[in-house]
């Protein structure tokens, strides 16, 4: 046994000893002395195993209730918070009380603030993150594929049940915050095809993570566009490609099975749209290359991702194993360097702050009431999975620092309108803009 | 003698026995070579010390010709072509022919590009320029105020003869590239203004670097706001308390002799135009910090600076020397990290590209208008010295990646709207907006 197994063992061993001390109502004991320091708004309720409760109160704010199913619940939440949360609640051993789960972790996140300061636990393990999340983040092409799989080869009929008509799977664009998620996806559609200048008929388009091909089919069906959609879901380009010919357009828009460090053609603009989430730090720099390759000189490229505003951090590892393998929702200070080492422009840069948290609210409610439907083709943990995913997104949205944002990329400064202003005059025109040739 | 100083006294020795040996005409012959390879569009004559002259022509693209005093200005320009070409140029060994020293870096950056890639001399500098810049951009308290003296405590008489009526001395807003100075740099505090939402009368205000005071007493002014202005030049501030009491304004504003790390106060409101050229990246992180630390939690700060599209690299020599002692232009993956650090959330990023080439246009045209004035004033050193930095500064936006960027940040995401279309509404308004309370 080398050096380094034997002093990981020994720590092993050594925390593994001293977590079996702290069990039973030691570890309740814990629990309460870190909910007792950690709620500082609102009111938690908590039902302990042995049947007795505790109230954590500390004025105004939201308000909730969570009953544990037995005390191994309450040892794994509080050695590993971050992961046992979801687990324990996807298993039902952790269940919201006359409340969902969604109002649980409001209290939790509207206490534990951008960064999650008070748990040290939780901060032991952004710690760990930091240093793995690299290694958390290789995605070579078939580990990419795989992950794809993971979660968009989900039945295309789940997504039906809870996303907009047109399954636009990622953050919409809410002028009024009134509005529905139909008109805010459309609305994000027309923002990023505006963003994208499509001035001329039969611009070639390269669309990076098609999704199920709304973005693609509208550029092309709207905006005159030449549209190349790629994927790595199976489901999903069987779906794209059938709804291309349900609509006609298949001589406008191709779809196809394939890694984006595949590309090598040439485009007029290029968009990709919630896809980069995927991509992982270490690949940004082979990312931005693509687009710099496959970007005609005076071309245009937009990329909508999911990133956060507090500073490079690490996947939640909860969401990590169970939602998104490979995935991560970089800073601003991490996308930046491969994009200007790679020889591109930024030519803008939009954080769209709470529309996402607006989307998965919408996507939330709707997976809501159709609770049973869905229940029948999956089954109630992954129901429970999925209400974990949405509510716990939407609060990274509201209270963590996670913002969308588009940057606008080319590669000569001239590429783009002096001024924003032709965005908002391109999305006064009316649709669509241009018959097909 | 230490090892260190031994071997670097040897290299001095053998580089400077290399330097020794290439001189006169093998000088000549080595920036023949060089022009040789580097022009491949447009076309430079060049008139040699002993009178005959070579041209360079590839072709379409600018044109302009040069003449050489003495062998000692080819030798200095092969050996340290960033800082000799503008000395050249000041002391008048290097001059332009039938044409103004505009055409002569035309031609030259033209073929340059965005990283000088030709010129192996310029690479090395910049590789030194890395090695070095955090040295170089070391401004405690003390060196920030001479760094600052050094040039805007030159007459603001000159001041007056190049720059716009309200002497802003930063990028305007162009939003037509037709209109005159006056009317971009209105337009420019229009929009800064929009950006910072002073959306109720009194609001607080800190201008950090608030040069000759037009947009402090335009937020007085027009949006009702109560400013104050800090500035390192006295030349500056005299002035500046000069205009708010010739305005009337003075209840409103008050300007301060004052290093941006000594305030403490809250503001709702913070703008920074043109100063963070001065701040240094050692120093980022104290720059956000006082933005942070004087930001009300519901505030909104504007950051408005020049910047560079291509990644991080160092300021030119012959700047630093003559013009921005100290002086640094980021790239934007410079600037997010200290952001972030500092707690602050990037609410959005506008690149202003080419808006600066033409303020820099027509800052040349009108010290080109009023060139006897000034040469009366100083002297044709001083003149051509000005005239070199213009030149220079216009095509360094025009060709070498420069840019402005306005980052607007806060404390709070819900700190901005939703939208961004506050921006172009605010300025379609009516100004002024307010009475003065």
């Amino acid at each position: 046994m080398g050096r380094g197994r034997l002093w990981r063992s020994g720590l092993a061993a050594s925390m593994l000893a001293g977590a079996m001390e702290l069990t039973g109502r030691s570890m309740q004991r814990a629990l309460d002395q870190i909910l007792r320091r950690l709620i500082t708004q609102g009111r938690l309720t908590v039902r302990w195993p042995d049947g007795g409760t505790a109230t954590y109160a500390a004025g105004p704010g939201p308000r909730a209730a969570l009953a544990f199913a037995s005390p191994a619940t309450v040892r794994r939440l509080v050695l590993d918070p971050a992961l046992a949360f979801g687990e324990a609640y996807m298993d039902g051993t952790l269940t919201p009380v006359e409340c969902g789960i969604y109002d649980v972790l409001d209290v939790l996140t509207a206490n534990l603030g951008v960064r999650g300061r008070a748990h040290p636990a939780l901060q032991l393990r952004t710690l760990l993150g930091r240093l793995s999340r690299r290694f958390a983040q290789f995605n070579p092409a078939r580990r990419a594929r795989r992950n794809a799989a993971h979660h968009y080869d989900l039945s295309g009929r789940l997504y039906s049940l809870f996303l907009d008509r047109d399954r636009q799977y990622s953050c919409a664009y809410f002028r009024t915050g009134s509005e529905t998620l139909e008109e805010a996806q459309a609305a994000k559609k027309r923002h990023i095809a505006a963003k994208l200048l499509l001035d001329r008929p039969n611009m070639t388009v390269l669309d990076i993570g098609s999704g199920w091909g709304g973005l693609a089919l509208t550029l092309a069906r709207d905006y005159g566009a030449r549209v190349v959609g790629i994927t790595l879901s199976a489901e999903q380009l069987a779906d794209t490609r059938a709804r291309a010919e349900a609509e006609g357009l298949a001589d406008r828009v191709t779809f196809e099975l394939l890694d984006y460090r595949m590309m090598n053609s040439r485009f007029d603009r290029i968009v990709s749209v919630g896809m980069f989430e995927h991509v992982g730090v270490v690949h940004y720099r082979a990312f931005f290359d693509v687009v710099q390759r496959c970007l005609a000189p005076d071309g245009v490229a937009l990329l909508h991702t999911i990133g956060r505003s507090d500073g490079p951090a690490s996947t939640n590892p909860w969401l990590a194993k169970y939602i998104f393998p490979g995935g991560y929702s970089p800073a601003l200070s991490e996308v930046l360097p491969p994009i200007e080492r790679a020889g591109l422009v930024v030519t803008d840069v939009e954080v769209l702050r709470l529309h996402y948290a607006e989307t998965l609210r919408h996507w939330r409610r709707r997976f809501a009431a159709n609770r049973d439907t869905i229940a029948a083709l999956y089954d109630e943990r992954f129901c429970r999975m999925f209400e974990f995913y949405l509510a716990g997104s939407e609060l990274a949205f509201r209270r963590q620092g996670h913002v969308n944002f588009q940057l606008q990329l080319a590669r000569e400064q001239s590429a783009v309108p002096l001024i924003r202003d032709y965005v908002a005059e391109a999305e006064r025109l009316p649709v669509p803009l241009r018959q097909h040739a």
